[in-house]
């Protein structure tokens, strides 16, 4: 299924969410106000505003504080892959340059609290403390994830749990935020709220997976980034993984990790390719997705349910 | 009058202060608890909280509002610190090296980033939407103010105008927050918000001032950190920006920005200590906090106000 359709029933709303997004950089100072352009330009897909929008579809859908809170959640985003890319060193992203290409880190930083300045601003804007609290405590579980990766660059020793923790702060906890937060603001049951939230969590988990492998399966072309950065910046993921549990005493990951050496880097993505390790990870991913559908399943049987339940089929489908 | 006087009637409050920033380094992760143990460190004076919490003692005191508020705002200032050295290549703060110095620029972002979070994670324990939009709000002015004292670097021309606005952005948004939101927590009129609001603004104006001027005329052991700091990473400050005026054909500031030599930083230090430029900056620092205690005016006349109005002579006498 199409994103497209699964947007249905919000995409009117997205649509506005994404005027409020280009309207932040309408500000005096007109080097700001570029830059700032340069940053909300529409790439993305919209996940994460969908998210908001589709949870708080279930009860009282007040766009009130549904619309604030779905910019939030984007701009929250946005200014984390601002800091990442600085802190990465990365050069493009959707086959754009990054800001810290073009503007230099010191800007990228700025930029970065700037944007989540305008972040705080529209969580305010739901005049809901329960979300404002929510909202800081993701940014929380975020940052302080992004330092545990930063520190765990070119370390072997990682087991699973520790990768399922990484990415539940560097991308699950945000599509949490997001679902949760729609529930609580269109006044869900607390049960609801709870079932969004993990629906969220889960969904999150199986979206980073696929994203994890498509650093090793994709082109750049598609990507708009180079293949195997997560190998070259150091971070273990999910199909390095495996491939260093499949042959323990010695594989390209290793060599990677031991040397510095990013030839090692060309070895590792070949032999994830020429194995099973990607069915596995897709297996892993849509085990996470049948968990996030199973969370539905106290909410009311509808199309916005069947929507949540497409969504997670998209993601996987993202990949194949 | 000693700042430990000036404090009195809010001390016991002001330890719960730092109580609550010692208590956010303990953390599951230690190395992050190292970290944060290192940042919340009490070297500072605590003029931000302790604003928040006097301004909070002219109606209804409630630390169950004004405490979360008080660590908030110390929050953000110690997060803008963090990234601000960062950006600047300092290496040293307060006496010691900074977090960029130790443990690099990446953690340093991700550190400042994971303090904003918990600034925030206070603020909405305010339960004051309103509260949270001015939070938000001055961080949107802290940032970019100082993108735009990033990009006008080395450039003479700069109007005083440009000075006062850039050092508003810089240290008065935050003070004035501080006061403000004191006020606002404590349920007082909106003209003594307003008034409160004011005063922490041309306080912080006068603070800033002072502090331009002590980069001039203090010494190393006594800042903790170069003196000269300010025209070596080529930010034009009140002193800096009178020297222009005086000798607009030739002096060592132009020579600087012109030439990058840094050699011309010591030249600089000397003529405006040789001239009466200081005594000038004194005198505008002074207009500053009297305006100050003129907003004080429509306040109940208590030692509350004298405390403030003492602090606008504190924040003088620092310096002289």
């Amino acid at each position: 299924m199409e994103l497209s359709q699964i947007y249905a029933s919000i995409q009117d709303d997205l649509d506005k969410v994404k005027d409020r997004l280009r309207s932040i950089s309408r500000v005096d100072f007109p080097w700001l106000s570029e830059q700032l352009g340069y940053v909300v330009k529409e790439t993305g897909k919209g996940i994460r505003p969908a998210l908001t929008l589709l949870s708080g579809k279930f009860y009282n859908y007040d766009l009130t504080y549904l619309l604030p809170m779905a910019v939030s959640v984007e701009l929250m985003h946005t200014a984390t892959l601002v800091h990442d890319d600085a802190i990465d060193k990365s050069v493009v992203r959707r086959g754009q340059p990054t800001i810290n290409r073009i503007w230099g880190d010191e800007i990228a930083v700025l930029m970065g609290d700037y944007l989540f300045a305008k972040a705080g601003e529209f969580v305010a804007d739901t005049q809901t403390p329960r979300v404002v609290k929510l909202f800081s405590q993701t940014l929380g579980t975020i940052s302080s994830g992004e330092i545990g990766q930063f520190l765990g660059a070119f370390k072997l020793e990682q087991n699973r749990e520790d990768y399922f923790h990484r990415i539940y702060g560097k991308t699950a906890a945000l599509f949490a935020l997001a679902t949760e937060s729609g529930a609580i603001l269109s006044k869900a049951p607390e049960e609801s709220v709870a079932a969004l939230r993990e629906y969220g969590g889960n969904l999150g988990i199986a979206f980073q997976i696929v994203d994890d492998v498509l650093d090793f399966t994709s082109t750049e072309a598609i990507m708009g980034k180079p293949v195997g950065s997560d190998l070259t910046q150091g971070t273990l993921t999910l199909p390095a993984m495996l491939l260093v549990e499949r042959y323990p005493e010695d594989n390209p990951v290793k060599r990677l990790f031991e040397t510095g050496d990013k030839k090692h880097v060309e070895a590792a993505i070949e032999m994830v390719r020429d194995s099973s390790i990607i069915e596995d990870c897709y297996e892993i991913a849509s085990e996470y997705c049948a968990k996030a559908c199973r969370n539905l399943d106290v909410l009311p049987q509808n199309a916005n349910r069947q929507a949540l339940v497409d969504l997670t089929e998209y993601v996987i489908k993202q990949g194949v």
